[in-house]
């Protein structure tokens, strides 16, 4: 297959919507922006070898590069629009194309969100996606309001990503030996890795909600950390509340807190809101049909706690996942 | 240089506009379209070994890696106004950073884009760019208009940048050996190589005049041959009307057909505009402080026609760079 063969199998495939102009073919998309809304855009790469293994499935790839950038989306309680993709691939291989597409649109079916352009060349697998979302003017949830006395919640559950590296190898466990675990939990956090689920329903229904939210990538303690510098305020942790699979739990129990605090690539939504909204905030993730737990509450100050059982203060090994660190 | 250090240093020179509500820094940018226009989005990769070479200036990297977005926005007439940059580094290296930024964002004062986010991973050296530009609504220029008894038009000169390839033995010449070509030719020939101007302006002041517009960066013919098939036309280009560079003429006289018709790299615009519009696309051209060229029509049909000087159909020995060919 030639570079045209790609892109035009690419194009064959791409969704449509209303408001896209003009999508793949041309030098740029023309994409119709509505009236009264703000542009979200967010991009980030996934490169072999360093974000995913060598022989990683095709199918998981695609989901992937793409579900990374709408997690943050999400975050911005953006609604997905429209993505370019840059892909470098080794060498033209049609399968591999189609298996990655097949997760790539899987996903952008689910979101609504058209592919509109992008680039296809030869080179070291590596994929950059760049996500444009929608949002109503002024009504963005950001990093930089958290106010102290707010709650600070986490959507779905933590660790579970982490806790698949480990089973696979690819990190050492926090302590101790890898545990056994049973065939039906390994495949449900292998998935949470490889498959993970952005959260854009529960960040469209916190707008108004919600004062500051991050998604959780880096870790939580890392993400968190960056939601505090950013509003200049401090948090306090209590790690006995963080959220855990049923899978999680049984098997790494003694290893949660190093795995749910600091272990990253959970795309859950950490944000912070007052204690008055308790009640809309959980009817809100109700009904985008995803778990929510208080974990902790945003204090004045500076610097994140987290407090185990007993109150002392826990430290993580490390604090999220630094490229060239 | 941890990830952190490497995004504060780029976030520290990102240039503002009125129109960002929020740059680097959060989960997405937020930007303001204006109303009545239509958003404009291309993406463009560039990998080393492939794009350019092992030990390329960082600077002239950072330059084109912008400047090929910004050729794409240029045929569309759309206005630039944001990107993101995705960068991929086998290490933090804040010199070289430094110099990327140096001529990336150098371009980006000159066409007033602003960088609002994107990504610095570990991996191969790779940088991709995801731009956005801005055009009244309905009134893009696109690659599917043109019609039988436009005029070929192109802008600046052609083939420049193949010969500086040639000049550097990273291509084998057309025929014969390589030229002898004095210095200061020589450094014209590889700035057109490695600081390409995208023709910006003359995009924007093209729109209500041209018909259809491409830029070239694949080579003419194989650009000039998307036009036709995408507005299911032909074309008859004259070889002999190629403009070309004094640099050019003087050292590859010989050589010039397949340089300047194939050789691709150019960032010209090429575009087809009616006969009554020539005196208006020529005024357009020169209040964008660029030439323009006259070099074949649009005819009925299909398939695209090279002429020598005789009228002989002139084939070329590839017709375009092709990733996987």
């Amino acid at each position: 297959m030639a570079e045209f063969d790609l892109i035009e199998r690419i194009r064959a495939r791409a969704g449509a919507r209303a408001d896209v102009r003009l999508g793949i073919g041309d030098d740029a998309a023309l994409l119709q922006v509505p009236p009264g809304c703000e542009l979200a855009v967010t991009a980030d790469t996934l490169n072999q070898g360093v974000h995913f293994p060598a022989g990683a499935a095709a199918g998981d790839l695609g989901w992937k590069a793409l579900a990374v950038n709408l997690s943050d989306l999400a975050a911005m309680g953006a609604r997905p629009a429209w993505c370019t993709l840059s892909l470098s691939l080794p060498q033209a291989d049609a399968a591999w194309l189609d298996g990655f597409l097949d997760g790539f649109l899987a996903l952008a079916g689910e979101h609504g969100i058209a592919l509109v352009g992008g680039d296809t060349t030869r080179g070291p697998l590596s994929v950059s996606v760049t996500a444009m979302g929608l949002v109503e003017a002024g009504a963005a949830l950001r990093r930089d309001r958290a106010r102290p006395g707010d709650d600070v919640w986490v959507t779905g559950t933590l660790g579970d990503a982490a806790a698949a590296l480990v089973l696979d190898g690819h990190v050492a466990p926090p302590s101790g030996d890898v545990p056994a675990v049973d065939a039906g939990a390994a495949a449900f956090l292998r998935r949470r890795l490889c498959r993970p689920s952005p959260r854009v329903e529960a960040g469209r229904r916190l707008l108004g909600l919600a004062h500051a939210c991050i998604d959780v990538s880096d870790g939580l303690l890392a993400d968190l950390g960056h939601v505090c510098a950013r509003s200049g305020v401090g948090a306090e942790i209590l790690l006995a509340a963080l959220p855990a699979s049923p899978a999680l739990a049984a098997a790494f129990d003694g290893q949660r807190p190093p795995l749910q605090a600091a272990g990253g690539d959970d795309y859950e939504l950490c944000f912070t809101a007052p204690p008055a909204l308790r009640d809309a905030v959980a009817l809100a993730l109700e009904q985008a049909g995803v778990d929510g737990t208080r974990i902790g509450r945003i204090v004045p100050g500076e610097g994140l706690r987290a407090l185990a059982a007993d109150g002392t203060p826990w430290r993580p090994p490390r604090t999220g996942y630094q490229h060239f660190g």
